[in-house]
């Protein structure tokens, strides 16, 4: 059985995010509905990160096993000829028999967008979260190395998870701003459910100086969900690439 | 009566255009519904452009008249509190009152965008014309010359047009590359009926080597439509600005 991989780029807008669920649109059933249809078989695809609905990808990477003789190469064009306008295959190539989308991701890299200015983007509305209120960029920068590193994040993890362990490491969490767009950057070798959404919330309370930078080492230590900013929307976040 | 402009930008993708016809979902009409809810008056808009089904706009000047006491400034923020999302106020001032947001334009100035790649782009699926075969974009950039300065461009406009004359001066043709995007830009006194859609057509047949760039020298002169190049799609065009 040949190992095909292939990388993805959704606009999550229109889906309840990637992985299957019951009474949902799922990305997950649409792409394996249109391998089943090239395939002819019964496929099941692996995973590199189960995001939520109204969450975007540029880089979302699955694998699936088939028997088919269509070059791997090609699997890409062959999916956007089925597959819907808001989901497209960037890349398809053979790839080694073992390689598990999700057991080994090494690291993953996410881009949050916030549109700080005072009118929202007709084109940019699904894709940012627009906030008004002037945010101070340097204090969120500053206040971003406080996060890098391994900590306990159980501080920004949605409350009620089911996790071994909540020790990540931060590698890099970079914030660009461009015109009137915040972008942050964030690439961990894992995360905590909502954990993106809550550590930006955090940064906007330290844009708006409602927590001082600094104070983000207290939240880490204080392992209280209470004490961090609020999970910001789901349509800002955008998973930009899984490292191997 | 103050004369109140109004900069709005949208999205096209679900209208069937800006102005107002029988049995379609035009913008203007949107847009005249909510002026009217916060004037409490049956205001009509004037525009600066009639944009087609699909076509966008970051730009379009807009002017109303009305008795109300609310403050020029301040009719963006409340536009943007009652149009849809795709539907967006830039910015609000107080004009003079013979101020007229088409008979005064002396310009305008479009952008079309061309995605030249394998694959199409999940995000920008309403936004630009996916074009997969290479682009030769200094080819196009040759012919770009052809077209600047006064012409009749009966050649480029669509057929069964009903107007006084076909003659109008570009003033610009700007072709910008980034990445996998190639931007056109064209700024005239005014434009016939698919203008911007046909020049783009035929850059696009210059760029796959169908037509030589100074090819549009005589397909100007022969002032026929079928020798110049298809209508590009309307979601690739976005108007600009309007210059005053």
């Amino acid at each position: 059985m040949r190992n095909i991989r292939v990388i993805l780029e959704y606009d999550g807008t229109n889906y309840h995010g990637f992985q299957i669920q019951k009474n949902s649109i799922a990305i997950q059933k649409v792409v394996e509905d249109v391998v089943s249809t090239l395939t002819k078989e019964d496929t099941r695809i692996i995973f590199a990160s189960r995001t939520d609905a109204g969450v975007h990808a540029e880089g979302q990477v699955i694998n699936f096993y088939t028997q088919t003789t269509i070059p791997a190469n090609r699997f890409a064009q062959a999916l956007n000829s089925l597959l819907p306008a808001d989901i497209i295959a960037k890349n398809s190539e053979e790839t080694a028999e073992e390689f598990h989308a999700r057991f080994n991701a090494c690291s993953k890299l996410y881009r949050y967008s916030i549109l700080n200015r005072q009118y929202p983007s007709a084109f940019l509305r699904n894709y940012v979260h627009h906030y008004k209120a002037k945010l101070d960029v340097d204090l969120m920068i500053e206040s971003a190395k406080h996060f890098t590193g391994r900590h306990d994040f159980s501080a920004f993890c949605a409350t009620g998870s089911d996790v071994k362990t909540f020790t990540r490491t931060v590698k890099e969490l970079e914030i660009k701003k461009t015109g009137h767009l915040i972008d942050v950057f964030i690439e961990a070798d894992g995360f905590l459910y909502n954990m993106v959404r809550i550590i930006v919330g955090t940064l906007i309370e330290v844009g708006r100086k409602k927590i001082a930078p600094e104070q983000v080492r207290s939240i880490l230590s204080g392992k209280d969900r209470n004490k961090a900013g609020p999970t910001a929307p789901a349509k800002g976040l955008c998973l930009i690439k899984v490292n191997y």
